[in-house]
């Protein structure tokens, strides 16, 4: 059919270098629906590659500006780098790269860089699911490295940056006392702390209440590092990258990466399980069964809780 | 068996008046479970004469002295009342009455009141599905009148407020300057506005602001009041109490009342039937089927929607 999208030439594309069909396969993923399942079900035999990196923090904490450096360094050493920016309060996605983003696309022109923004589209699972479909296409297009930007701290942003082979928190000096992160549940998502900005005042107090928080908190065999960078003038970026490395190949030597996506796949498909069985309730109600249900529970016949056993019993019948 | 909790036994005493076996029934439908089950059984076809009223607002609005003079006017009158005091934010339910609460107490001796406070506990579905299941309890035990009162203005708080006949939302003179109220989601759900310290500087601009908002959104056609008390010297309490029952009658009148705890009922039975289905989920995913799914899923001979698939497919088998 002329002017159809075809999933498996814009795949082929992707997967011979098209940076545009890639662009164009992430907003296929960031919509959802039949073409994005086509495409996962093209793209997930061929991945398995990638390394991902998650990078959060409270908005202006210096994150992009980080993203950048690290951009930096995977290109000094000669490879690829794939950057999703997520910012789940942003209805544009796609061209809308504003602000911090603008420093990023001195890269844009290099083609060892694709950068792409993500926001709330018409994925079933919302961006949550979106994301790691999408670095998923990366990874089946030779993205060796994916790093995963958010915008600000959401809950929805936590999971994101979370569900990433490394996660990094992102704090300030002073920033709420480091006290706001553990209370967002950042702590317990970070593999890597960085106290950027740490040129201010107030750093080794941030240092000093970050090592006590750990103190205080339970991890596995991997202690989180406390990274101090200064990303304006690339300070402990070295570091930071090299920490990355040091977590990587602690997996690695562990078999902890493979339970850690394992896991991570798990997770996921618990989640469109879920929301698929919803979906199921939704186009049920429409049913006549279930408008007779309601009925009866309308008219004190059946309580709402039996009314719903009659409605899940008859989902199996 | 000796010891144990009979449901039927424990309705009928609460239907013949017994309020330490309604008080114990609320605790039961607190938890949940299949005692709460069977009392949901019980209660339901028994109940649709209490009408329902939710008071939200931000913490320190003064909703629980609003509550106060609506409890004395309704005994002024000569009916009974009961208050559910609703809240998320905490583990403490039924003994725990604290700092506002105790002022409601004046009433507890009062034998046409009824008051108990309502927490998060063992429920699967939480305050959401718990309180409507408390407030029929209430209804079968005769109570006329049942008032919600929530802590704060979460989600929870407001959803919970927003299923009831009536929803009375509570600002103050300056507070966030009404815009706040607007931003939670309170004026969607408002059908009579309170401003309460009305005798604080700001109450005109109060006012200006919410009646501005309200005619910038779009209601059906009730247009909710706007009324300004003072619950600590009662005065404008007659005339909310006023509002609310034009409220009631202009619903009454109309059929809109039936239609509002028709249209409460199926949202109930949708977030029920998810959340059975959900259960289902979880309790499928330690079966063998659902194992070799998953190891498929992670040699990547199934992506993660392909997985999902199988695994929904398989329920209806």
């Amino acid at each position: 059919m002329p002017g159809r999208v075809d999933a498996e030439q814009l795949v082929k594309a992707a997967l011979e270098g098209d940076r545009s069909s890639l662009a164009r396969l992430i907003s296929v993923v960031e919509r959802g629906g039949p073409l994005a399942r086509a495409v996962g079900r093209l793209t997930y035999p061929r991945g398995g590659r990638a390394y991902s990196v998650g990078i959060t923090g409270a908005p202006g904490s210096g994150k992009s500006t980080l993203t950048d450096r690290l951009i930096a360094e995977v290109r000094g050493q000669g490879g690829q780098v794939a950057v999703l920016a997520v910012d789940p309060s942003s209805p544009f996605s796609g061209g809308a790269i504003l602000g911090d983003r603008v420093r990023m696309q001195d890269h844009a022109v290099d083609p060892g860089v694709f950068i792409r923004s993500m926001a709330t589209r018409g994925h079933m699972g919302g961006l949550a699911l979106a994301v790691p479909e999408a670095i998923r296409v990366l990874d089946a297009a030779g993205m060796p490295i994916v790093l995963v930007e958010t915008v600000g701290v959401g809950q929805v942003e936590i999971e994101v940056a979370g569900a990433t082979d490394t996660t990094v928190v992102v704090v300030n000096p002073g920033w709420g006392d480091a006290v706001q992160a553990n209370k967002a549940g950042l702590l317990e998502i970070a593999d890597i702390l960085v106290i950027n900005k740490a040129d201010r005042p107030g750093a080794r107090e941030t240092h000093r209440d970050l090592a006590l928080m750990l103190e205080l908190s339970t991890f596995g065999d991997w202690r989180p590092p406390i990274v101090e960078t200064v990303a304006s003038t690339g300070q402990g970026v070295a570091e930071l990258w090299g920490e990355l490395g040091r977590h990587r190949a602690f997996q690695e030597e562990r078999g902890a990466l493979d339970r850690r996506r394992a896991k991570r796949l798990e997770d996921e498909l618990r989640t469109i399980v879920t929301r698929r069985l919803e979906q199921r309730a939704d186009s049920l109600s429409t049913s006549a069964s279930y408008d007779s249900v309601r009925s009866a529970m309308i008219e004190r016949q059946l309580d709402p809780y039996q009314a719903a056993d009659e409605i899940v019993d008859g989902l199996a019948r």
